[in-house]
């Protein structure tokens, strides 16, 4: 029998009346003859309130404390599911991150999968049962409760399908998949019906807001196909698989964009072996993620290198950037938050090397100043002033004729 | 080092700020030389919302799905309360009834302990550090969780205190301890300071809210002294102890009564051996929670029994008795929901005949009719008309000088 792990997001579960609306849909998906194993979020934003109500209670969290506390609201919705599943008369049994055998690393709040032991898993479903499982957890090698951070449910549906050879692992969401652009800045913007593991990873990095980076990777590694579908019209979404052949005609698949990060800019640096590596270690060495990284041709013996970072460590990262350009004999560090990322993804720029100039030439026609440029093979980033980005995005979406 | 388990009921917890209070008084406890375990139950309402929640989403609730959702209320006070802790910089850890080894039956959402392995909380404590314990929940011995029923959390801390050999159980509650009568009817109630084992067991039977009667016969069983008190005065409150010779000297303890259970009369029973015991498993047989039975004496071959029962049960206990009862003969079943229970309850009563005589001497002056008696070595119960029950209460506390 095909088994899927169809996995619910805090909307999915948001209230009694969604909660039976997807146990009607496990029931169906049985119905039709394939396996099922759920996996869910905590309802709503029960996380959330969890972490104010902490807030409130305290500004010492400790790590083991703070995963015990939010690994509830995942506990509660998997027992509502199975209560409303067998209202349904479907068998159901919900499991823990633990009593499911997710085994993670020690890293309490953000821990890391390294095993998955699905002996309980296997057995509910040979006995005819559809298990629950809770998303977001698993138990560290210490035998504490961890989390697994945010977008956690997603990895724990991935690493499930993964564990069981499932024939798909459905994330249930609140948009109806993946879109060639954010319908909310561009009205022309469409579902995307295929697209690959690594075009998915890209818009993923790039603002794309819809699956997490890390189940993507996760789901690539194990090649398990994801599909990206609404729980509130229940319609096909977005397969997200291995790339083939028909992909390629695609030459651009999405426009996505992002105004979450700040440019930090280091002038005059010294132009020799090793300082770019003093520079971003420094930042590592203080836990800030680095996105785009830019080096400008050397002049006079001097380099200017710009990245960018989460405006939240923007404070953190100049500070840190100060510290490293003094110590190096850099003339300066500034930084500019008022930046935004337009990003073209699609597996077609491969083979196709003109798509960087129609979008640099588009963005021109637009008046949209570029300030600095990143590309990997089948993405091409442009960082415009975040006034422009809205506009940016939509004259792309035109040009690359996504609509 | 003295060990006491501090057990806080949902009051207490009931905010973040009365969380911070708790946590105040444990790092107070611990300045004073003694070693704390705390056990907690969840905050406030937020049981019976659970409750709410699983029934407005299913009206079936598999016994195991319903224990893992009002499981996850401690779980989220406990880890609260360590955080709490934590800023005071007391180390603290907190336990699920899993991690700290309550080991249950398999009756689920009434699961009795069966056994209490310790491990972690010895260990904990010899670190230093306040183990904090999720209370009204356990394993079974099919390693499900469980929950504990009504009093869970009280059972839970009674058993900790038993296993550790805890110098004391205090039992943290809203109210100062336990009353010569009820304050809300005697405005001159007054706090017990010492009470036996047994003679709270005749209150909690009889009416007494305070504590529930299987925590009590617990601590009596394990010979546990019991500490009733308030979280909000943190005043002391009362000792519930092994009886003494000091005791001996109250003839009258407490005065208490209840308004819960309704009276069933099965008139003309043939009187030969074997027909209540057929009447009461028939009851039995229903898991009807049969309280006091009075048999009235035999006339022309034939008995009248009557017995009490809560009133939720009435309905089913009067159908299951008219059965048996035209099974064996009887005349007839009536019932009668508009009566109340009124107790004197005292040790010294074993050696003080005449205590029943001045009850029944003091409600006679009060016109008030007695409708059933029931007595055991240190209780007199008396079954009136629910109107007649707190001049009852009031008049016997006064007669007995308990003011």
């Amino acid at each position: 029998m095909p088994v899927v792990v169809q996995k619910f997001g805090g909307t999915s579960v948001g209230d009694a009346d969604r909660i039976r609306a997807v146990a009607d849909h496990i029931a169906r998906t049985r119905r039709e003859g394939i396996d099922v194993v759920a996996v869910v979020s905590a309802m709503g934003k029960t996380t959330d309130d969890l972490i104010r109500l902490a807030d409130s209670v305290s500004s010492i969290q400790p790590p083991r404390e703070y995963d015990m506390l939010v690994s509830t609201g995942e506990r509660i919705s998997m027992s509502l599911l199975c209560m409303a599943l067998a209202e349904l008369g479907v068998d159901a049994a919900s499991f823990t991150g633990s009593q499911v055998g997710i085994i993670t690393d020690n890293d309490h709040s953000r821990a890391k999968i390294l095993e998955v032991k699905a002996d309980r898993l296997r057995e509910a479903l040979a006995a005819g049962r559809v298990p629950v499982v809770a998303g977001f957890q698993g138990v560290s090698i210490d035998r504490e409760i961890t989390t697994l951070g945010r977008g956690g449910s997603d990895a724990t549906a991935v690493a499930l399908a993964a564990v069981l050879g499932a024939d798909a692992c459905e994330i249930y969401t609140d948009v109806t998949g993946v879109f060639t652009a954010d319908p909310r800045v561009v009205p022309a913007a469409h579902r995307i019906n295929r697209i690959s593991f690594e075009e998915m990873l890209e818009i993923a990095a790039t603002g794309g807001r819809v699956l997490m980076l890390r189940a993507v990777e996760f789901a690539r590694n194990h090649n398990v196909p994801l599909h990206v579908r609404s729980s509130f019209t229940w319609e096909p979404g977005t397969w997200v698989v291995e790339e083939d052949a028909d992909m390629e005609e695609a030459v651009v698949t999405a426009v996505t964009h992002d105004t979450s990060e700040a440019k930090v800019t280091v002038s005059a640096l010294p132009d020799h072996p090793g300082v770019a590596a003093k520079l971003f270690r420094a930042q590592a060495d203080r836990s800030i993620n680095i996105d785009m990284i830019v080096q400008n041709a050397s002049a006079n013996g001097t380099t200017d290198i710009s990245f960018t970072v989460p405006k939240t460590d923007l404070g953190v990262s100049v500070e840190t950037a100060r510290a490293t350009a003094e110590e190096l004999g850099a003339k300066g560090v500034t930084s500019d938050s008022d930046v935004a990322r337009v990003s073209l993804i699609g597996v077609g720029m491969k083979s196709h090397p003109g798509i960087a100039a129609t979008m640099f030439e588009t963005l021109a026609r637009e008046e949209i100043n570029i300030d600095m440029i990143s590309t990997s093979t089948i993405r091409t980033s442009c960082i415009v002033r975040t006034a422009d980005v809205e506009r940016a995005v939509r004259s792309l979406h035109a040009a690359f004729e996504l609509g």
